[in-house]
């Protein structure tokens, strides 16, 4: 079976979105909207529902709705709104603090009944810096150094209270057994934190971990600590390519490759026919202001071109992609999408504007579910990470249109049959690693 | 007309609650207690519902659940699940980021539609600093300089964006005024923060801003922010004498005093007659274990005293209050109240075993009333900070029996008549400072 993510952003992922009639002006900052949307998904029995984040105000407000809600508490906010589907924020460890953020998480979890999931990034925009005293974003290698011993520290934190800690012995005042709470006394190069965690072990265990940078070192981050996957792939032969050297990372890791599923993205820009879906996309195009799409070129890639440079190619800036502090894999993404099409600066905006770089695919929804089959069947992904153009239209289609062929197919689930996030995902409730292993019979 | 806030701490204040039949063992980490419980203070028609905060384990979880979800997320979650209640989280200035936390709680006042208050706290013991990189927690004045700045910078964020942003010209494609969306370039001692925000502003313009630190840095503090006031006094006296003092501060700040509302707390502890009050406050008080209390007093005050001790007068650590550089007003209160009234240290954690210094009225629904009643017309409270020593009871117990004489005695409103919370505490909007004032007619 393969799963289903709907990443779900603002009015939608393509840049025009908010130009099209269904879309209300104030809906990416408004709580109905999302409410929504998760039930929509709910109701395709989607795996999870995925918000994208970064402490800034990305991308340039004159021309798109971009304000949002911080997504923790809007994670915790849709908890109460729907029932079974995993709901997953993004969260950067290079603007937090260990203990803050594993207790949001730890408190989603609770919340939602062990839905909660964690999209670990390390946050590439200089924008993000400037607003935590910093004037440029910190070296990549040094942002995931910090980032893997985060995570080890949140995993300690999460471990802290294992599962049978409580004696609950109202006669006697003995509530809990302090030998099965446990401080963490983890010091290291980027953090000193004595612990316990204030929360207690959580239906999860601890949240789901899903990453989402694609360079060399976010596959072996990946590969270390990654039980879910979202990664960017232009074509199929790419897909495979990235799906095979990341598995066989986990498996130098010494995991479980089944275990760690890859979701590539993709924008689906549906028709009732093969027209219909092209006057879409076509439409979405239309509308996209050059001034906006250069602008976000520059922040995804860091390559600055100007209007005067838009029939031109995209110049080479010369630049090697493990100098990029940025956002390495999706500058080599960019630039080998117009290198090998070679594409105006204007056709790569075109491209880019519905998934910044996501694999958009247009066509009726048997068109888009054998593509989705395709991939799936031939090793370039586990399941697939939906990213609507328009929302909420966007994902209403797919999940009428789209979800019951690959249900037809056999390909994806007609009912949810676990409860928690992992459960929906395939992946066994993490062991606590403070407890004693059971001794052999 | 008096204020009415409902202080939900796990479950119940008295440090024995959960040794009481009712008590849920694990119902301090479960949101449907939570759930219900805002929706029994909404019934009452309380201005708002309130979760103390630290990021650390606080208290001794072998006698006493004191696991605890994390209040932003958890407001999130309530906002759901009620329609008019207020609903204030504690976040620590300390060991947060401004960017961090004002997008939280702008995030939670949209989602509510304008129902959120943070209370803004230093965050006094040491196990939450050695959770940050810390060996024991920053001075007492350091704190309060740090808080004074993070607040600028919260409210410079919380305004960046204009209330009349929007252009919303679909045809255009012009979305928004860039003009009327700001950075706010603060460059400071803590911080440098270059904005905006990316949430747009809030339905309240920004959240509602509690204070409760009653030292004398706290109430300078006070003076210059702080909208609501929550404060421990155990006499009359006392809490008129803090009452004058923090009004004439805030005057003194320039600000109209009729605009902070002080809620000193009260733990009720209720029954139908004054016997069955004094009962139930027996058996509350019978329950208490003293190894949990002895390390209380020590993490409230930094007096240690061992179970040996318990007989005796509170020895007086020769300590002046000024050089406390944990909580200091709560310091000051417990030793001026041992001393007081002559009691030994056990006697002491009898007092505090209910409201860790609040004070603790036992008696009929009438009784507290008429106590909430002289309180208020004798210049000592705006409002109460409502601690009940059992949850859920002794909030059912309170909306049900306590609130309907303060209705019936005209005290307290019968029915919301706002929307907000600023609505609720009779507060205006704020203006925005990047506004332009409008023209003279
Ligand atoms: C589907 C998907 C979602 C992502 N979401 C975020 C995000 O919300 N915030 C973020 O900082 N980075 C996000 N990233 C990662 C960035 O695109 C970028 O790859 C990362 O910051 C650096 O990764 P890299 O240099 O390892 O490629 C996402 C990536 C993918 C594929
Ligand atoms: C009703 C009430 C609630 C409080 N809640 C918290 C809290 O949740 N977290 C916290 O760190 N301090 C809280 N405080 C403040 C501390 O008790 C203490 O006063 C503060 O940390 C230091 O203040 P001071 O030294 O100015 O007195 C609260 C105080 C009152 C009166």
């Amino acid at each position: 079976m393969l799963h289903l993510n709907a990443f779900l952003m603002t009015v939608g992922h393509h840049e025009s979105a908010w130009r099209f009639p269904e879309s209300g002006l104030t809906a990416a900052w408004d709580v109905a909207h999302y409410r929504h949307l998760a039930r929509v998904a709910e109701r395709g029995r989607f795996d999870s529902v995925f918000f994208a984040d970064g402490p800034s105000l990305q991308g340039d407000v004159r021309h798109r709705p971009v304000g949002r809600l911080e997504p923790t508490t809007l994670l915790a906010a849709l908890a109460g709104a729907t029932e079974h589907i995993g709901l997953i924020a993004t969260a950067s460890t290079t603007y937090e603090e260990p203990y803050n953020l594993a207790r949001r998480f730890a408190t989603i979890d609770h919340i939602s009944g062990g839905r909660a999931g964690w999209n670990i990034v390390t946050t590439a925009g200089r924008e993000a810096a400037q607003n935590f005293g910093l004037d440029d974003v910190p070296a990549h290698r040094h942002r995931y150094e910090r980032a893997a011993e985060f995570v080890e520290v949140c995993l300690r934190l999460w471990d802290s209270w294992e599962d049978d800690f409580l004696l609950g012995d109202k006669e006697s005042g003995r509530y809990a057994d302090g030998d099965r709470i446990h401080t963490i006394d983890h010091i290291g190069r980027f953090f000193r934190v004595r612990g316990p965690l204030n929360v207690p072990r959580t239906p999860q265990g601890h949240p789901l971990l899903v990453q989402a940078g694609s360079s060399s070192d976010g596959r072996e981050f990946a590969a270390r600590y990654a039980e879910a996957v979202f990664t960017a792939q232009q074509t199929l032969a790419e897909g495979q390519a990235f799906y095979a050297d990341l598995k066989a990372r986990v498996a130098a890791a010494g995991r479980d490759p089944d275990l760690v599923k890859i979701l590539p993205g993709i924008v689906p820009v549906l028709g009732r026919t093969e027209a219909e879906a092209a006057e879409r996309a076509h439409e979405l195009e239309r509308l996209q202001v050059a001034e906006y799409g250069l602008r976000q070129l520059a922040s995804l890639t860091g390559i600055e071109v100007t209007e005067a440079d838009l029939d031109k190619p995209l110049p080479d800036g010369g630049v090697d992609v493990t100098e990029v502090q940025g956002a390495q894999s999706r500058f080599a993404l960019v630039t080998d999408l117009a290198r090998r099409e070679g594409l105006t600066v204007r056709q790569l905006l075109g491209r880019l504007g519905g998934g910044r770089g996501h694999r958009t695919v247009t066509g009726t929804p048997a068109g888009i579910a054998d593509t989705m089959e395709e991939w799936y069947t031939s090793g370039a992904a586990d399941g697939f990470n939906v990213m609507p153009p328009l929302l909420p239209s966007g994902l209403e289609e797919f999940v009428d249109h789209v979800v019951p062929i690959l249900q037809r197919r056999g390909l994806f689930r007609t009912a949810y049959t676990g409860s928690t996030l992992r459960d929906h995902y395939g992946l066994p409730r993490p062991a606590n690693r403070f407890a004693p292993t059971p001794a052999a019979p």
